[in-house]
């Protein structure tokens, strides 16, 4: 994997049922079938109108790095049904052993704003090989694009502030604290304080020192002077050990000594209290002292809500340094993104000569029906920005220039025309061809970039949190009536 | 680390200010300096009135692994101050390459139910040691606890219904989800669909199928017939793709055609839909055509709280399928733990004879104000359950019997006097004594069979999910007077 982190076999870090099922595709003699999957959710997180697309190159490292090991496959060996005997023949894990992965896939690249039904995700290749997939992708995707999401709110409601990720200690986990590090940087954060995120992922680390410091000595003062002394080019003072406001003055004592020396003091920090009055009143003792240039920095389980409140309320933070509501998602923790079979190869002879069998899933609810077809994306913009994502099926409409109609998945009387001539951009890319990588992953500080570009390209009232608009995203004409078509055909195959 | 995913040196997997504190102890030569650090949460999760303490395999395996590696150094060495100089000396890195942990940890078993403000985790050692460990720690306690409360909750609900977790797609990452897996297990859970946790953790694996095996089919009935065949030992059918009763017809069709061949069909399982009424209608369908034995299988963005409606429903379900909302803790993503500093290593002569200077963190709101001491916690209890839990300081109070007054943080004035042949149980255990690990880890299943014979011992009303009673945690009563003098003596001193 591209975060460097695992070293074992992860080919068996997807739920039991994906294996199971492809038993009974290699069993039924279907395994080689070409099937295409579709990874999409269904709602922005946060109640929020847009997503930042995230998690590809962990998908790439895992696919790269996909192959079971013969300790993955003597644990396979060791799993029994109801009857205690064995749950896969001999044969079996030794086609698991020979298995080389040859999907192809397409995907949106990491960093681009993407809206409900979208395919983030394309994979096309044998059907017991896109099942295996299924859940280490949702996985990976599903997380740091849930986090990257945050991490571009908090950028929105921060501007030009700094903004600094502390999570690691209330994170999901290592990897929960690591891989929501890598995602907050894409999102907007400028650093984190997770020393081997900034190690592993070239991500600026920052941070000074906690509580403990001070109060591992007899007074504050001698705190704030020691560590001065120590490490007199990164000095940021944290000032509420005891009493805030007598801790800014005591900062502002170390402030001079540094001043003195040639160095200055960069900044305090607020970890608890009324954050707007302490900043407010700490920015005029600084003030007042001369150290206009020293920063006020804030923590204490900190979001965008709260960001946004103080700053309505004239708080003095320049600096925002954000936590667990950040690397958990506090208030949605989970994205909730499926993967869903939209297409499967054509025995020779059956439907007449269509290649494709088109699939979905029938639900009571509209929301939860998939879309069948070989998806691609089109962007629609003019100079001014982003103006309306098509899902098109490219096996009826190929990337070339036409006219095209978009129609409104919630409503198919909405409809909304293109010219041939319009600006577009078809959003999936080729990252997989038949099990060979073909896509350069851009570095981590291009892909924190094109979330700005990308940001920029939206109408301001899709960006803002209270009702936001919805981005218009429909079904090109001719998928549309595919959907419809055989929406009718299951309705009334499951009534019979 | 014991959970085996991470072969690369996680000595860095630390806040940044860990280390910039530890060059500020190296430089000003009190690194050596014995500190004790606790750390305790200070409050149940979900509104609940308990906690399961969680994590401790891992960090034995973290500590055991401790190291700084070449390229940590070589990192380190990059980094750099507001002067574009370097931030660390090269003597520092040395001394890290050279480091050796040589703390003592004592710890509360995991599995043990446990209270806000009782030390989980005690770490004792050389203050720079203690500071590095601060937030790998807390990353591996926090959420593991966090888990295997969630799933203990769920455990309480399920009663001895079957209780499956199946969240990896939508953890928080590979560890999110690998960690949930473990944690989730000890809870309470049966089994995990996750293989790799099944692997790795000697946790039973559960799965069949999903939409995609019937929607890659004609038609539904040719979906489950072929799944029997295949796999017949292991056959719990999915009847929701379509049409959910129309699909329990079909699966009770191919459930005959199992019995015909000697095998049974284990179950059906709904995904979808009004479980209550579907699993009412779907058990009626079962029963009347013989098969009373097929169990039926929910899932469904499920948790304690729509468990026990649908329980009280009447819902016909027998086995419980969870998962984002428990691998997520979706309702509170993260414990709140904390790592505190609690007592310094006097210098000779200091505080006349005094050996240690006990540590504490102010604060306006009682709740967050730290507790002093080398802390123990005691356990009281009679021969019908637990009565209350007494943090001590060691020094005043060593482990033997004796007659002790508890007092309640909260109100003073709340005391409980214990006897001296009162039983109880002294929760914290030696882990490791400088540095080396004397702790013999219990295998998964005696920590998962501990967590329910721990709840046997609580109070039921403690296990209630509205308004819970609060469990008795107190302080004895020298510990609560060295609290409230050094509280005194800290604010005068902030005041001056």
């Amino acid at each position: 994997m591209t975060n460097k982190l695992y070293d074992t076999s992860l080919s068996l870090l997807t739920d039991l049922y994906q294996v199971t099922m492809a038993y009974g595709y290699w069993k039924s003699e279907t395994a080689e079938k070409e099937a295409v999957f579709n990874l999409y959710f269904r709602k922005n997180p946060f109640n929020g109108g847009f997503t930042i697309a995230c998690g590809l190159a962990n998908v790439v490292g895992y696919i790269n790095n996909f192959g079971f090991s013969k300790k993955d496959l003597r644990y396979l060996r060791t799993l029994t049904g109801h009857d205690k005997k064995p749950l896969f023949e001999e044969a079996f894990l030794d086609y698991l052993a020979n298995l080389k992965l040859s999907c192809s896939v397409e995907a949106i690249p990491e960093g681009t704003v993407v809206f409900p039904n979208e395919p983030l995700v394309r994979v096309r290749g044998p059907i017991l090989q896109c099942q295996l997939l299924e859940t280490p992708l949702l996985n990976l995707i599903n997380f740091e694009s849930l986090i990257a999401t945050k991490a571009a709110r908090l950028r929105l409601v921060a501007d030009t502030d700094q903004l600094l990720e502390f999570g690691l200690r209330r994170a999901q986990g290592v990897d929960g604290g690591m891989t929501a590090s890598r995602a907050a940087y894409i999102g907007g954060c400028d650093a984190t304080s997770n020393v081997l995120a900034g190690k592993l992922y070239d991500i600026p680390v920052r941070g000074t020192h906690a509580h403990s410091w001070v109060m591992s000595f007899d007074d504050e003062l001698q705190a704030f002077d020691t560590y001065a002394q120590v490490m007199p080019n990164n000095v940021t003072l944290l000032v509420d050990t005891y009493d805030t406001l007598q801790g800014v003055r005591h900062a502002i004592e170390t402030g001079r000594k540094l001043e003195a020396h040639g160095h200055k003091l960069a900044g305090i920090r607020l970890d608890s209290g009324d954050l707007a009055y302490l900043s407010i009143e700490a920015r005029k003792l600084l003030d007042e002292a001369g150290f206009q240039d020293t920063a006020i920095v804030a923590s204490n389980d900190l979001d965008e809500t709260i960001i946004n409140s103080l700053k309505q309320q004239g708080a003095k933070i320049t600096i925002w340094g954000v936590g667990t509501k950040l690397v958990t998602a506090f208030d949605q923790p989970a994205l909730g993104g499926v993967y869903k079979l939209a297409a499967l190869q054509n025995e020779s002879g059956m439907d007449g000569a269509e290649k494709w069998s088109y699939k979905m899933k029938l639900s009571e609810q509209a929301i939860k029906i998939s879309t069948p077809g070989i998806q691609q994306v089109r962007r629609f913009r003019d100079e001014r920005g982003f103006l309306a994502d098509m899902i098109y099926n490219t096996e009826e409409m190929n990337g070339s220039d036409r006219p095209s109609t978009m129609i409104d998945p919630m409503d198919f009387t909405k409809r909304r025309r293109f010219d041939a001539n319009q600006l577009y951009e078809d959003l999936l890319v080729p990252v997989f061809q038949e099990g060979k990588c073909v896509y350069s992953l851009p570095d981590i500080h291009a892909v924190r970039a094109r979330v700005q570009t990308q940001l920029a390209g939206l109408h301001p009232g899709v960006k803002r949190f209270v009702n936001p608009h919805t981005y218009p995203v429909g079904l090109e004409k001719s998928l549309h009536e595919l959907k419809t078509n055989l929406i009718l055909k299951l309705r009334e195959a499951a009534s019979q």
